[in-house]
């Protein structure tokens, strides 16, 4: 059973395990200081397929091929997948996952899906609805240009707080098998606008709605920065980490000390021309399926938070010039 | 908790309740059958406001605002939403949602959606996650057009198979309190694609995944469809009617006597020029949060089958003549 503590924390008694993880990643993420983790690159953009979205579905079904394979599970072991991505009408989630034959609930949450997908997946394992439940996501640079921005070959100058949609997928299998790695709490993101519009900064727009969750999380369970090894969040980017600071100091929280950004640890800026650095749904699903649940597998992290950020704009929201709702989702895991 | 039964299906133990629902709808749906059932009816496709996907989120903001009221609860009583529609990146709910302050986990299914919410919400209130949980869904006749197929200026001719998209929004809110309509059981649906890429076809692109899942509910659960009282699929139309009880017939599942579709039941086609039946996500959300739940508090029903299903493609996947890979998400609801 699950018990609600605080306000809306979620405390799960049985504490749900990660069977299995994998990524996939591209080929500048490969380039990046967690190249070497990754399970899978690929180095074409389109690989081998005819277009960027069916390479992103590819993405999807490599990563859920690959965590199988290294959990030793069957598709048949897994009762529900729980998967998402940016594309529209999340494509890339469903192309990707429909040869897998699993039951299937698609979520929305732009790049806090991966959290969302591990919440819902850990309640529906805790409630005796699933035994193995997978969550799934990507991102690609290349589709999410088209569908957001404009296509590459325009050449358009990118601002410089502009992030990099990260080319890249993650998939674990949430189950109550014995592992190491338990999902312990979670809190679920309200959505937070703050009057933003600024479509080329995210981080900016996202800040707030980090801010909110992991102030919420922390009186929930009367615990600070200091109780976690790290505390990870999903996209900000050096613009939107700065503005988490600045937030949270106002509530009398300091991450500082103990706080990583996905985003900025995918990619090594000084040599990689990424701006304020990575995003997308695919950046801290890559990050979480490769380094840090590693770490945790081997005892380098024990505790942490994992809180992963979405704006909820669409292109037609920002060419309306509306602000952008954003949203951040935070799961505590531990080993 | 929950029980799995037969090979996929789960069936609540503790039976999460309806404690309210609401329904709002369009001018064109108010002239149907239906008309007099809805909460509330919007003449002015704008909704007063500046644009149709600021029209579609308000519908949503309507349909909750009257689910809380009907039901006499507080927004801070209802501890998540679930949420999702057709608009690219889901904005119809998170703008429309984003002022109730409330925990949001936002969904993708399509037209599905509705039933794929409640599955949700269920999960979550039997796990005791959630004391109360709120399911909303919506779509617009003219922010689809626009997205889908042409803005409503160009005054493109539609095929015959063609459906209209449902203008209106649906609100229930699901419980542990005591109240009439009950959740019993519930089977996920697996994405179906049989090769269909007809974009202005969907009934015969969803029909199968419909077919699959409510044969899947009557072998995990050793009943037929003389058991139900009625058995209600989303928005198949005409044409996937027709398809889906020629599919279960394969299998030996005669459903014709006791299926009635939201898709048929919210238009007159007769004087209503909307071809094969009303379609989007706010199509069975609005009706079963008018007729169908109205039906069930009264004793009019006691025990059917709602099937909602999507067609789980976009624009981009239709220009690339993909095909349409389907879903379809099963609730059982009694009283």
């Amino acid at each position: 059973m699950i018990k609600r503590i605080g306000n809306r924390t979620l405390e799960f008694t049985n504490q749900p395990t990660v069977r299995a993880y994998a990524s996939v990643a591209g080929k500048k993420e490969s380039e990046g200081p967690l190249g070497g983790l990754f399970d899978k690159i690929i180095t074409d953009s389109y690989d081998g397929l005819d277009t960027y979205e069916d390479a992103e579905s590819q993405l999807q079904t490599e990563a859920m091929a690959l965590a199988l394979k290294k959990g030793k599970l069957k598709k048949s072991d897994i009762d529900f997948v729980f998967a998402g991505d940016l594309l529209n009408q999340c494509v890339g989630s469903s192309f990707g996952l429909k040869d897998y034959n699993i039951p299937y609930l698609g979520q929305y949450g732009a790049c806090s899906t991966m959290a969302q997908n591990i919440i819902a997946a850990s309640v529906f394992v805790e409630s005796g609805a699933a035994e193995n439940a997978g969550c799934s996501t990507s991102s690609h640079f290349c589709s999410a240009e088209r569908q957001y921005r404009y296509p590459l070959e325009y050449g358009a100058i990118r601002t410089p707080t502009a992030q990099w949609t990260v080319t890249g997928a993650g998939c674990c299998i949430i189950g109550n098998g014995e592992c190491k790695v338990k999902i312990s709490r979670a809190t679920v993101g309200k959505i937070i606008d703050l009057g933003i519009t600024d479509a080329n900064n995210m981080g900016a727009a996202m800040a707030p709605a980090a801010a909110e969750t992991i102030a919420a999380f922390f009186k929930d369970t009367d615990s600070s920065p200091s109780d976690f090894d790290c505390i990870f969040t999903g996209d900000l980017g050096e613009v939107g980490s700065n503005s988490l600071y600045e937030l949270l100091q106002r509530e009398g929280i300091d991450i500082k000390n103990n706080h990583r950004d996905c985003g900025l640890m995918i990619f090594e800026r000084r040599f990689q021309d990424v701006h304020a650095g990575g995003s997308g749904c695919g950046c801290c699903a890559s990050v979480l399926c490769s380094k840090i649940l590693n770490d945790l597998e081997h005892g380098k992290l024990k505790n942490i938070l994992f809180i992963a950020t979405g704006a909820l704009l669409s292109a037609t929201t920002a060419g309306q010039s509306k602000t952008i709702p954003s949203i951040a989702h935070l799961v505590n895991l531990q080993s």
